[in-house]
């Protein structure tokens, strides 16, 4: 019966870069998953032909030299720098996909400053850099993961299909809580990923918190927008929120109003929503 | 800047079935996600006009009356009864995407004897099924997410691509573990969902437990063979396998020898094996 | 300032035995903990002195020596060679406490019989050992925590206090769910550990499946009762179980009349039930 | 058999309060445990009468109505609340124990200021008030749980114990990282609970970053010194934690000096050291 499709990597290849610069270090950790097509490898699957096969072991030292020779290169340089490494030293290889998610640690502040070897881990959602390579081109990915956000008003939900199954009210005053995947594309590297990358969360994050959302497609769409614009190398950003309710809580039977002051944290069900918005 | 793709719906709508024949009662639970994509819906994004949302609260209310309707349908046959649902009540939707996640109850075993209404968590995997359904058709998938299992001989791993990086020695003798991830495709209903899915699932494991495997690769691909082989209704299976290395211990420094009697239990890194088998 | 406590070990020291007898292979996954109490230890605290501390990581190595010396030991015996080689070997430690969690392994089924060398995961629950040794004695307790068990009938909640904050309704027919934590503490060894664990767990599911739950209360103090009574070496057995609801829906407001079929599972707010029940 | 120990309560319940002040809101996010113990509970064990139990959906009625009635109090005010409450109004309850947990919300920064009514998730640690009441008093304790820091020099480990399981060197430069569990426990109630608590958090972060690390042991003490001296209404502080190690790699057989620069993060085994540091 016919292969229609393989491919094999190692995942979970978690590794801390330590830049010193005198007493002030910077940390970069990352956890790599790469995953390899290559010409042959179908005969480790129908033949039990491992020949074509680099082990998954050897990956993950392939990945720890190239740790060791580029400490300070940021998520999607570096997981460029296994792609390419891979493709260029195994022939048979066609296409290297890199995934390395980041571990982000910011520096503590000690009495105001920033403390040049002392970190906290951020605990807001996971950076990722995503990179697929192949003998024809490289597209280059960057995103969060559970970037987890609130607003308590400024918010509705109105004007939606209505039949004998919808029990919802309209509101115009309601709590707006997602923790964001988002995913965007470059089209050309920019000066630098991590500085691009925090412009482009800033822009989100300024049109979420300052705009009145008529539902979460709305602000979706228009986060996507402002990203786009803050950003001129970007090509495309794709989102995935979920519509994390907190439900108003009713209290009138205990002799309370709790209307606009108490609410039912919820973690299921949820909305979700998604979207891709492109630039023109 | 164009909204380029876009759907929505609700996650996480759970719902338990409890059906009652006499004393002997079944219980089925399951974890819904219907996300829809219909004509109209992009102005919830660019326009804020909600006019063609069915709110994922209504679909949520919609799944719920449906369980009611369909006390002792299982996973597939309910998750397209979901689908044919929305795309039948409401016109704008041209897709209706349903996976239903299965918490699976056995029946407790008292005296020797399954117990007619008590009842212990199957914890070992987690079964769904995937409906997509459109004014076109319908493709109906059934699977299993994170079923664990070992071998601990009659595995081996050799003849893979020697160079600087690799330090991995041949072996012809080691455990091989895996949480596998299984994914089939459906050409026709079989005559039972249950019965054809348990089937597939025993002629993958006789396959893993009973023959000598080359690598994971090798024993994936045969499984998918064998699955295909169990059931002609079935089109093709996709697989995703960590390999969940048991490493042997070296234990000489303590003046122990361990060959073959302790290893190291790892989940990170692992290596991650796929592949899509489909009948010729 | 005084300190008026300290201890120290390693966690999460993972190893696997694999027995081999011909073909048929018996593995024995634990996660252990071993915490120690040792003289002089406060001095790593107060005075950086480190010279009493043996470090976790020798306390790893230890275990896996020990681990090869003991590969049929089930987790009681296991732990409780651990906690008497770190007391026997150093003598300024007075206090090991040992806790080795089990990953449990089934013997996979091929064509009716149990494979010889291939296993898949237990998922309900996780048994435990804990053994605490000091100069003066030993503590030997095991347990399971977690394990999800569910009867849809024979199960009420009525008579309970009754004031302007309660809403709930008498019922005489629920639906019951908990993933049970038990830990029983042993008087004597038993002529097998894992042959009376098993007895210990049948006694209490076949109480709480086959007679009358009027509360978790209820059913707890039975479940402890009849461990009790079914293996003689036990001492006290300690209960902590929540209560899972799960909600009757009400689908009036559809036209439909779910009662007794429908119900919304939750994993919160839960119920929370916690008893020790001592021999007489 | 008697029952020689029993509560139970309502866990999980979640509740949001919304404090507004003109555009500037303040959210309060928690996650409420309340364990009963009463008069007359055991009967609902013993003898299935359930007279004396106030159910768990009471409980969590209460909860939210006094959520409802202090929309500003922080976590150890509103536990104290709820237990104070629990005592007063039940006659036959001799002991409430209230556990609150808070999903911290910081404002969002938008153009360099703080936002009125948008907020981020503060994913660092989950802070947490404690307070047991009964008819003789009151306890009450904070604390953060899983406050993830790391030091990547001013560390050492040397001086330890030495025997044929030691093969860990003496080093005087090393990452330290943990994700610290601490408890105090108040004689008084401060000015205010959380500026006492972050002026508890910031001394204990001042020392760790701070002063040469001997070990975790007397980082850990010396910290629990630094938060009694910064707060006099602290009786004690418990501490709990991981030493999460970052492993120097040897990439020495691909021809890397890895000295220094690159370290595996590894999740287990662990170190865990645990201390208590009480007012003299």
């Amino acid at each position: 019966m016919p292969l229609t499709f393989n491919r094999y990597g190692k995942a979970r290849v978690r590794v801390l870069r330590l830049q010193r610069e005198g007493e002030r270090h910077t940390v970069r950790e990352l956890s790599v998953q790469a995953m390899l097509e290559a010409e042959g490898l179908e005969r480790a699957y129908t033949a039990g032909d491992n020949a074509a096969v680099v082990a998954t072991d050897t990956i993950k030292n392939v990945v720890n030299a190239l740790a060791c020779d580029h400490p300070a290169a940021d998520g999607e340089t570096f997981a460029g720098i296994v792609a390419a490494f891979l493709l260029d030293r195994y022939a048979h290889v066609g296409r290297a996909d890199i995934r390395a998610v980041e571990t982000r640690w910011t520096r503590l502040v000690v009495d105001g400053a920033p403390h040049p070897h002392a970190f906290a881990l951020d605990g807001n959602g996971t950076p990722f850099a995503h990179v697929v390579a192949t003998r024809d081109g490289t597209v280059v990915q960057s995103g969060i993961e559970g970037y987890t956000v609130m607003k308590t008003t400024q918010a509705g939900w109105s004007g939606f299909h209505a039949d004998a199954y919808r029990t919802l009210p309209d509101t115009d005053d309601r709590i707006v809580a997602t923790a964001m995947d988002a995913t965007w594309t470059w089209t050309a590297a920019p000066a630098a990923y991590p500085a691009a990358n925090a412009t482009i969360l800033d822009a989100m994050l300024r049109d979420f918190a300052t705009t009145y959302s008529r539902g979460v497609q709305d602000s979706m769409y228009r986060m996507g927008e402002a990203a786009l614009a803050a950003v001129p190398e970007l090509a495309a950003i794709r989102f995935a929120m979920p519509n994390k309710h907190y439900l108003p809580m009713n209290l009138a039977g205990f002799g309370r109003d709790a209307a606009g002051t108490v609410f039912l944290p919820t973690d299921e069900p949820h909305g979700q929503i998604e979207a891709v918005v492109t630039r023109a």
